[in-house]
């Protein structure tokens, strides 16, 4: 089976789950700076969740690269990433709209660990589907990053319960997670290039 | 004339489908829990919508892996499924809306039915297009999951009539022909294999 | 230059317009037959424009296949034509909703009219940006569908004026064009096979 | 790494973004010449960030044209470039339903100096990524053209601070570094040429 169609879609659904969070983005009834700043919330939850995606399609970029072979399996477990993916306009609006309140807060933390959790089994159904590959087995090596994200997520989902303040770290892990990955992931990169197929 | 084109097209269509079906979502009013609760008869509609479009998607690039000649009549035989599967997020969003009321869930499954017609028209133009192409005519075989679908469908579109026990019965059918097809599509794969194409 | 990233630019391009045209049709605000029977025109006007969409994504897939060099003026010539594609969804969904009052059929018919001057711009930049291309001349011959459309969209432009007998030929005439236009385009396909292209 | 899939998305982003804008375009309300007028706003500015967008598509696929080696900083900066695209549906729709007040035509003016910095930001971090790639580096040369753009955006930021006056020149110098641009970037394609790649 041939993996150009997965990519072709893979890349057209998360083309449009980043641009149309952008329709999240009401255009302010007046035409005042006033009006514009009560747009930020929005904006930022925009912001945030379009490096979210570009993470992801990134990831998802680099994965692609080491697999030979696809079966029925890659492809549920594609789409199972690419359904929790769509989910973002959807809390990502939400938390903008309400200034990031405790719930839609929670909610968004709850997306991105299922988004990574996701991910994982992706990776895993890729690994199970061609043993014989050691290129991606090589490259995964002991996930440092995955963990440190995962207990990001999980502190993320949990804090908002805790108040003000717990809203608060809750946006501070979803940032930092963000920026640890937004260090592109070498270990693939590496693998590749001492096979020379980069 | 080439098929990647046509898959291309194909593929961007079916990205959208499946993807701005998460618009018929609207971010809740408040930020509470009770309001996030109203949203789940139109989640549950997009899961369902989102695990339909996914199958065709798997389908249809499972049924163009054996094709090799496209004609006219291909395009608009395939046009035609698009067409159908474009109307899921219109059934979709209002049979969650309306709390999955019976005539909602009567056109919900009528589009289905639809769907899975239109896709019995493509694969007979394809297979007429090249009746020289026996890998296709074969793969088929005797089509006992189609005919299940089609039956389900068709209970489905009826069932509702019968008042709320019959929306219960209408969805059930709904759900389990998603299932029957969630085990992906071997015939075709299998002959593949035999001829060392994939 | 390449012509594989204006087909994927265009494939892209056309694959949205003619989804996004399907979030026109609003969720009625009941669950009874009546209030789905209030959609009807905007079902239609989507219908038609669907089918539009499709016979433009055909000839230019047709086209495209004739053609060997793409200059800045093509880029241009096609974006050109994408713009006027992408005012269908507007004026499909202003016709549907007015229930094909006489100024939204005018201006339906204005842009079915602008996309034909554009395909025939287009046409002819490609033609001037290979003048050694005699395939594509060819194929062309005398074009008197081309003709017959262009009459056909006039009529349709001018007649919505004369009350409501004109909004009725009007919409005759669009459909009839539409007709004319869902016979393939045997013209170019006839030349390449000659040429053992296809 | 490979740059189809860079290419892909950013063919399918920009794909989306030129299209959705015209989701800003709202079905006028009524049904008569007067209605369709009140559009007219919105409809300018559809048509002039179509252009612009059309204009980045067109240079993007210039740009890449040159490229042999993608890293990681190269997949941030496109993907930098696309988020400041992907405002231009927002700043295109304010400024056209507030009929070109001053604050939407200052940040419609800052979002086209944010692309431009961007796709500046993206040339550079490419010729970094491949020192030895001449073509590129030959191709950009003394870039006056950018830098009248750039004049031109940080003047159309600036003037609408200066009241009625000051707006219109705003959107006089908008409308010329377009006019500039439509001009297809000889550069690029000229030194292509020379080496026999085109």
């Amino acid at each position: 089976m041939t993996k150009s169609r997965l990519e072709a879609f893979s890349d057209g659904v998360l083309a449009i789950i980043i641009t149309i969070m952008v329709l999240e983005l009401r255009t302010p009834e007046g035409h005042e700076w006033s009006e514009l700043f009560k747009v930020w919330p929005t904006l930022l939850a925009y912001v945030l969740s379009f490096v979210y995606v570009g993470i992801y399609w990134n990831n998802h970029h680099h994965l692609m690269l080491t697999v030979r072979r696809i079966n029925g399996a890659t492809l549920w477990a594609n789409l199972n990433l690419l359904f929790w993916l769509s989910l973002f306009p959807f809390v990502s609006g939400w938390a903008g709209e309400t200034h990031f309140a405790a719930v839609p807060m929670t909610c968004y933390a709850a997306v991105a660990l299922m988004c990574a959790l996701a991910f994982t089994v992706l990776t895993s159904v890729i690994v199970r589907a061609d043993v014989s590959n050691h290129l991606l087995a090589d490259a995964l090596g002991s996930d440092l990053k995955s963990k440190l994200s995962m207990t990001g997520y999980v502190v993320a989902v949990l804090t908002p319960f805790l108040g003000q303040v717990g809203v608060v770290l809750s946006g501070v892990c979803l940032i930092a997670v963000a920026l640890l990955w937004l260090i592109p992931d070498r270990r693939i990169e590496r693998v590749l290039e001492h096979e020379h197929l980069s």
